[in-house]
């Protein structure tokens, strides 16, 4: 990916693990409301992404677009999701095909897919389980959060159908820098690690796919996502396991 | 379904069809924006589905919904099936799970799945091809109408895993009161009659079910949506084909 690349949310934790470990490899332009705690040489949008007009201009000569922003608590009210996590998505796919954009990587969630987990836990946290999501299936979100990433995922499919434009949802699992306690065994079945999530979005840059679902775990031990397809498809290849913990 | 049913959008196509069939079988709460041409002697509530004061009034007592309203247009612009077919559904499964509602029939759409066609028309509308649909694929929107009907599925997946509410999703073909033209392949494929329209929707008053996502068209020769589930769960017995041109 030559062209620049548009990254919303950045200052957010996981657009915060993407810059990390992609920093100098790509011409970034940085858009969040708030402006990035170090933002480096690279180009910074300070907008909201419901702003259509800024997120128009944010698209100009854009090549690939990560779009992360949105409100990311999982208990965040209806209107709140409705209009930044719904909206604000339509807003980013709808210019990024005005824009010529070719390729748009897509910020999903393990709360797309929480209510899977309802009947089945603790056993499909442990190691023995075979159970496996692995994108195929319908969403069955674990709150309203989950459901507006899962209807940006259906706005993907809609503006790759229909305007061919590159989509690949990501269903990010659980980000966190150091290992998670050994104790929580969802966050261990779940966990992304900062390493792996820039070289899967890195990955998203670069790959070629039409409309893709996948999930955002390290290689852990345990575990309920499917990675195959991110491996197949984008060439992802985690290094971490949240069962090594001196890794 | 003994207590009232409130049916949403009645004044429309749909709406018309269901009571067409079922008027004398329940006690009907009638809510539309417009008044129904014919409200015979149920009680009607003229409301905008996204006045959610007016909504809630609306559950008081109702043991089941059939949620129709919304923007019909499958030209519908953004903003319009944003507010009106996305937040309007959030708003009535909320209010009828706060009203201890049973059962809630959603109607869904041929264009939630519209793009399955893309590569594969007109084979597909044709007696020879055995490609179907079953509600267990993802959606694939031919317009943002489609997509405002696949995140009203989501929903109702939630309200079903969160909150008990049985739901069931309609995914509904090409309703008219007569045979749809014979070079009309599309139509013939999808073609659902009044009176198997009525009848559909009866049984998802009657039936038990969690959370169902059928296809509502008549026993047409010509079909690529299988109608299997909505037989097994449902108990719906269609009786109209659009190949009996003379039926």
């Amino acid at each position: 990916m030559d062209d620049p690349v548009l990254l919303t949310g950045a200052s957010g934790r996981v657009g915060q693990a993407i810059l990390g470990g992609n920093e100098d490899d790509y011409e970034w332009r940085l858009l969040d409301r708030e402006p990035p705690a170090d933002a480096a040489d690279h180009e910074v949008v300070v907008a909201d992404i419901t702003d259509e007009n800024a997120v128009r201009d944010a698209m100009d000569g854009v090549g690939a677009v990560i779009h992360l922003a949105g409100d990311p608590r999982p208990d965040a009210p209806w209107e709140s999701v409705l209009q930044n996590n719904i909206d604000g998505t339509q807003t980013v796919y709808e210019a990024a095909v005005d824009a010529g954009v070719e390729k748009l990587a897509f910020a999903s969630s393990n709360h797309a897919v929480g209510h899977y987990e309802t009947d089945r836990k603790p056993d499909l946290y442990r190691e023995g389980d075979d159970f496996r999501l692995d994108g195929t299936e319908l969403p069955r979100p674990s709150n309203l959060y989950g459901v507006s990433k899962a209807a940006g995922e259906v706005l993907g499919r809609y503006y790759h159908d229909e305007h061919d434009l590159s989509v690949v949802c990501v269903r990010i699992g659980n980000l966190t820098k150091g290992h998670p306690p050994i104790d929580y065994e969802r966050g261990q079945a779940m966990w992304l690690s900062y390493r792996d999530c820039a070289h899967l979005f890195e990955r998203c840059l670069e790959a070629d796919y039409d409309y893709e679902i996948v999930y955002g775990i390290s290689d852990n031990d345990r575990k309920y996502y499917s990675i195959e397809r991110a491996k197949e498809i984008l060439g992802y290849e985690p290094q971490d396991n949240s069962a090594e913990h001196d890794a």
